[in-house]
């Protein structure tokens, strides 16, 4: 029965949001960008991707698949295919040097993802959908790869995947060589020297679809006069002043890259021909009210920042939530769902404008309210039973 | 009787609006811009700025007064001072050559202004009304300066109101003399070279003011890491693309160099930190609806542009005005008043998606239509009578 027997590996993957944005490829093909980016690996209590990597002599022969949220996932995509044929050649090198190992490499792969939030929240899920898929299939084939060595394949499947390799404080270095193989994450801190990030994450409801960022970078790279300013010299810069940032937990300096990086992407977007336009006016009045919050507060104590979407990420320090939460709780508490228990506890004198909290109570249809974590976990909970099959949950 | 003698002078000068953008002074005090810049001159059937300028020795000793559409405005600003200065000393430069003329450089001057369109309507009131000034105290004082000549004092008012001295289409080059006396209004060809250009304003009322243009464009000039790449080669190289448009009547080079450089003007105030927003969801329901008339078209026959609020200007050919003007109509032709006679007979195929129709029928609150027009025209309607008395209207 050794030939049917399932193998089976298991982890967690988290979702990753940039403060210094990833926008533009060099390459489209190995996905390898025109600047370098960093970003804040988020808690996987409140957003992550479960995804169980199974192969088996008995699975129908040359049929890898995939299972995304009870729906199937076409994997024949040339990203997809990129990762499952970097995984399988390096498993097949160890087997090719100990011929005791089972041949894992040869058999179809059955893979099942789950996320513990709405894809339709409009998060960066395909970030933790890679890093899980490529550190669970790495688990399976017991790779000796690290984390670092991992993100290059992650990579290949989506650019910023490559960061939810690690938990937090984490870099992508846009690297030099044709091959990409020097583009890969690097951990800048890990979530215990900073462990007081909080981020509170406003889920605004798109009116439509966007463009997407695969095809929207591509324009911007192509027609934006002002694109090379932003990766000649205003991501180099931001990079050194967030490292230095985080080496330092020096948050004002944080938050203002944070906000200047995000409009910088957001510009570079609006510079694109035709213009893409991820904000709305509600992203737009979350803007405003960070900026409330900070001139109330007398010091900086919020950073927004923007993906390509109209959400906003609201970064801050946990001895700060009082006035943070509790300014976004005052208009948005009884409106909208996704609170912790302790947001109605804070209390604060600061009051958002009018129009501002008009336009949140009418655009921000739940709230996430998140910090700093860790990367990519172990886990013996399976989506695939030990007979291959679909657990039922 | 004669040193109570009125002397007056009455003028209409038109508002103009930019296709290659002014943002940006490399110095505030004699307003010379960063960049040059280029703007159609609209007509005064639609939009102008009556000003009747006067002086007598009999108005109060020292007092140099400005009635705008009816209320007193403030004379002592930096900015009009500085155009009252300089109007008096060339008169006086006159009056030391022929001692036979009365010294009207002498006497207090009063003015009175009024648009034929709402100021509250956003539109670039300033420049035709400093220009409206500039050339009415010209020709009560018999100035002989040239209408660029006359550029370069009301360039000190109101930046881009030096380039409303003339009709047509109108290059304000930036000069690079310390002392800004090559930053000047420069014609690049008459309306009669290309009349068949109109345009239609979309109206869009703004939720509550935003930043003035004057302190926005300094906040851009220092904090934007992208602009200084907008100044040095997006904006040249849009000048002379625009030049050659116009030469050719190139529409549809015209068109894409006009949207393209108002998207880089509104990136770069994105990018300026903190962030400046004029554009809203409706000025980008516009944008989308731009994009969709061209492309139902198969052709370029209209281009958007936004100055620093979100009013749309849609510009287009005479020729393809069914397409423009009937799209529009179809969505907006009963909601808002504003429409000429014959909008109402144009019919098109071209049907807007219902989210962009929508989001302008609730934010468009009227329409102006108007085209290409001349420049400053002396006239006989006075808003000051022969004995220095405000004309009852």
């Amino acid at each position: 029965m050794a030939e049917n027997k399932v193998y089976r590996a298991s982890t967690t993957a988290p979702v990753n949001i940039a403060v210094v944005k990833y926008w533009g490829k060099r390459d489209a093909k190995l996905n390898l960008p025109t600047n370098s980016s960093l970003s804040v690996t988020l808690s996987q209590s409140d957003l992550r991707t479960l995804t169980t990597a199974s192969c088996s002599a008995s699975y129908p022969a040359g049929e890898d698949s995939l299972l995304l949220n009870g729906s199937p996932s076409d994997v024949t995509g040339a990203r997809t295919q990129a990762c499952f044929r970097a995984l399988r050649s390096r498993r097949a090198a160890i087997e090719a040097a100990d011929p005791s190992l089972p041949k894992l490499s040869a058999m179809p792969l059955r893979l099942v993802s789950e996320n513990n939030f709405p894809t339709a929240a409009g998060l960066a899920s395909s970030a933790a959908g890679f890093a899980a898929f490529v550190r669970a299939v790495a688990d399976l084939y017991e790779l000796p790869d690290s984390p670092a060595e991992l993100s290059l394949i992650a990579r290949q499947g989506s650019g910023s995947a490559c960061r939810s390799l690690f938990g937090g404080y984490v870099a992508w270095r846009m690297g030099s060589l044709e091959d990409g193989s020097d583009s890969l994450a690097d951990l800048v801190a890990e979530a215990s020297h900073w462990p007081e990030m909080r981020a509170l994450i406003l889920v605004v409801s798109a009116a439509k679809k966007g463009v997407s960022s695969t095809s929207g970078m591509q324009q911007t790279v192509a027609t934006s006069g002002l694109f090379k300013q932003r990766v000649a010299e205003v991501v180099p810069k931001n990079m050194d002043l967030m490292e230095k940032a985080i080496k330092d937990k020096d948050f004002a300096l944080f938050a203002e890259v944070t906000m200047r990086d995000s409009n910088s992407f957001h510009a570079s977007c609006a510079d694109t021909y035709p213009p893409i336009f991820y904000m709305n006016d509600v992203s737009k009045a979350a803007v405003r009210a960070v900026e409330k919050i900070n001139e109330a507060a007398g010091r900086t104590v919020a950073a927004y920042t923007f993906d390509a979407g109209p959400n906003c990420v609201v970064y801050y320090l946990e001895k700060d939530e009082a006035a943070v939460v509790g300014s976004f709780y005052k208009v948005l508490g009884t409106e909208v769902s996704g609170w912790k228990a302790n947001a109605a506890g804070h209390s604060t004198d600061i009051v958002l404008e009018e129009p501002v909290a008009d336009t949140l109570k009418t655009g921000v249809s739940r709230v996430i309210m998140t910090g700093v974590g860790e990367g990519p976990q172990k886990t013996d909970e399976y989506l695939v039973t030990e007979n291959g099959e679909l657990v039922k949950r």
